[in-house]
């Protein structure tokens, strides 16, 4: 078990507020964080989460945290971190749930970015005293904080340039029900651009299999 | 079993040729095509392969199969199939297997084409007559044609716009050894989108798993 940690979460979207929650079953106090301290969907989370929850600006949320979870809409993430002073995030792990969903042009939405570059590298780039970890953006809210929803053994990517920042993700995962063998290491932030480019494929299988409970098991033979 | 067919495979590289073999195991005859008609590779498997086996020019492969694969790279598979008369493919099956992987910038490579557009509908478009379905592009060659390389069960994906194509191509994967509940119609052939843009997903699995033979199988519980 994690020792209590304070953990802001960023976005008040079904996420970030499902991520709050859980954290909070788990013994941490979270603040939640909006554009404004007065998001109407926090404040209503707060009520139902008990003492350990608050809200506030993406910045309140930000200073906060020990670690910090970007649940932001992927269009929208970059702007909430620009709202961010620096220093509230210095030296901090940020995971980033984020996917950079373009629906300007209907659905299934595109990748706003993609192939050469992903939204995990440019908030790493934008936040070079951050430690950025992507993980979870591959699955539902429900399964990210739940993974038994799904049936047998199935695997979550993380990618991200700091180890030690990883290592501490994979705690939290684990605090969270993902096996510590489930949780596959694709390497540096670049592999971000896997996880997110995943995404078309993650929209076509919610569609065929008309739930979007589900994800995927690697399966290989290791050598010996 | 299915009864023996005349097919066409576009491209000699190892995946042409793995393919190729395949299906002259499975009793179909087979024309590989290339560039030029007298490839040394091409010579080189149809010296191994056998009777059945033969080689040609593209134009010579797709005019002599009843069913077509495009196992060609991606960055040749528009120039390959320009190269055939279009009454060679009208009304037939091209299975696409090529992704569009471009190795100009160095390794990893990025998609020449993803997001709003695939090559397997860049296929679609360059041959209207022809019904394309796109399928075996997320696997290694071995296991495209020996899916129990890869432990347990694991998915095959599939897409195109004519429902018969992909019924007939299905049928050709289970005698690939494929079970029929394990092959996963992604609806039309803009699901190439997903099929593609999954792959710097398999090229990070590559490095990680230090081996090719790997597959995902998608996990989810059904709705009662």
């Amino acid at each position: 078990m994690l020792p209590p940690m304070k953990i802001g979460v960023l976005g008040t979207g079904t996420v970030g507020r499902t991520v709050g929650t859980k954290l909070v079953e788990l013994g941490h106090e979270v603040t939640i964080g909006s554009r404004t301290a007065n998001n109407e969907q926090a404040a209503e989370w707060v009520d139902a989460t008990g003492e350990r929850a608050a809200q506030g600006t993406f910045a309140d949320a930000a200073a906060f945290g020990e670690i910090v979870f970007n649940c932001t809409a992927g269009s929208a993430s970059l702007e909430a971190l620009g709202s961010v002073p620096g220093e509230a995030l210095a030296g901090k792990i940020l995971v980033d749930v984020a996917n950079p969903l373009d629906f300007s042009g209907g659905m299934p939405p595109t990748l706003s970015v993609a192939n050469d570059d992903s939204l995990g590298e440019q908030i790493q780039r934008a936040l070079p005293g951050t430690r950025v970890v992507k993980a979870l953006n591959t699955v539902n809210a429900n399964v990210m904080v739940e993974p038994g929803r799904v049936p047998e053994d199935h695997d979550l990517f993380v990618c991200g340039n700091d180890e030690g920042a990883k290592a501490e993700v994979s705690e939290l995962l684990e605090s969270f029900g993902w096996p510590r063998e489930r949780i596959l290491d694709l390497g540096d932030i670049t592999g971000a651009r896997a996880m997110e480019m995943y995404l078309p494929l993650w929209l076509r299988l919610l569609r065929k299999l008309g739930t979007s409970e589900f994800n995927v098991r690697v399966l290989y033979r290791p050598s010996s």
